[in-house]
This record gives C-alpha cells, sequence and structure tokens, in this order.
C-alpha cells in the first residue's frame, strides 16, 4: 500500500522537532482527523532556509510528507520553496495511497505557512 | 489538547513491532482516516497474555491508545483481555480529544481480533 519512500521516510523522520527563536512558524490543521503539524524555519542572509523542522501527532502519511518536505526545502531559496505543492511532495515519495492525500495536505500548508509568517515578520 | 499520558505514549511508545509466530494476530482499518491497525500476541500455558506488540501507520492518537492496550493486556487472562474496551483505554490515557476518539478504536477492536484469531487457531 505505502511506497518504499513512504516507510523510510515515517520509519525514520528526517528533521523532527522544535527550532527555538525560528525566522518563521506555522501551524495547519487537517479538519478530517483533527490533526495539527506545525513547520520551523530558519533563514540564511541569502534568503535560504538553512533549517527547516517539523512537529506533529499526525498519521505516518503525515508524517511521511513533512520528512520529505523538510528535506526539499532545507537549502532552497525561500520563495522557491513557498511554490512546493502536495503534488511536488507526494511524487518525491512515489505516490501516496488516495485516501491518505488529505494528510499530505499538511506538510506543504504548514510549511507556506512558516514563509508567510517570516515575511510578516521581516 | 493531549494528556500528558497521551503525549508520553505517543513519544515514547511502548511494544512496537511485530511477533514472528505469533499465537494471535489481528488487522483492522479506520474507515475515516484510511490507517491501519495490526495487533500480535502471543500466550502461554496460563491462558495468560505474555507478549503483545502493534504495528500501524496511524496518528499521535492511535499509537497511544495501541502503547497503552499493550501495557494494560500483557499479564492479563486472554479473556479479560478481550473485554478492554476503547473507553478503557482513553480513561488510562486520561482521555483523547473527541475528534480522535475514532481513532481509538483501532487498539481495542485490533486486540479483539487478535484474540479471536488465537482462538480460531486453538
Ligand atoms: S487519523 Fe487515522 S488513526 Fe487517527
Amino acid at each position: 500500500q505505502y511506497s518504499d519512500k513512504v516507510v523510510d521516510h515515517y520509519t525514520n523522520p528526517r528533521n523532527t522537532g522544535v527550532i527555538k527563536n525560528p525566522d518563521g512558524e506555522g501551524t495547519v490543521g487537517n479538519p478530517v482527523c483533527g490533526d495539527i503539524m506545525t513547520i520551523y524555519i530558519k533563514v540564511d542572509d541569502d534568503n535560504k532556509l538553512s533549517d527547516v523542522k517539523f512537529s506533529t501527532f499526525g498519521c505516518g502519511a503525515a508524517i511521511a510528507t513533512s520528512s520529505m518536505i523538510t528535506e526539499m526545502a532545507i537549502g532552497m531559496d525561500v520563495d522557491e520553496a513557498y511554490h512546493i505543492t502536495r503534488n511536488d511532495v507526494a511524487d518525491e515519495l512515489d505516490g501516496l495511497p488516495p485516501i491518505k492525500l488529505h494528510c499530505s495536505n499538511l506538510a506543504a500548508d504548514a510549511l507556506q505557512a512558516a514563509i508567510e509568517n517570516y515575511r510578516e515578520k521581516k
């Protein structure tokens, strides 16, 4: 049911936890299951994401997509990372079961919310 | 939102994984979110549960309830463990958010399915 990459990122998630004094922070909720996702970002002087971390109680699909999006986003220009879509992340994971696509919204939406928060603070 | 016990069992889940050659095995699915839970049991000569393990891709609430039910069930008589309800587990965790109650069904239902599987095999 789940691709090898999804299982790998779920059993071995990258970049979990909290960034203290982040440059931006975004929290979004999944109305279907009530799960919540927070993403924290650090931005360097070149407008690149130097660190991205996530924290969630969500399911395996939510964990795998957030883990993957942090890997995709670190080192990227902030304005480029803002345009990572849920489909980009699902593709990078070799797909997700259809019933789990709503879970994968959390990662992309929380990253966008964190970048918006960073822009507001600037 | 989540009790300290839920956070503890989620961040530090007990008895995760697979039992090879289990005496019983039960898998159930959550139709709301599509998550799946499997529980494995070992039964000793006194009809007591000597080992219980769980495996899931489900959310934090599913992980916390399964972790808790394995702790409650190990050492119990099989026929007694069969009557552990989702409410027993939620109470033991000092409650769950209402939207997460459907997630907590997985643990109790999978344990019952594993015990039924054990009874059939006997
Ligand atoms: S949302 Fe699927 S088990 Fe909780």
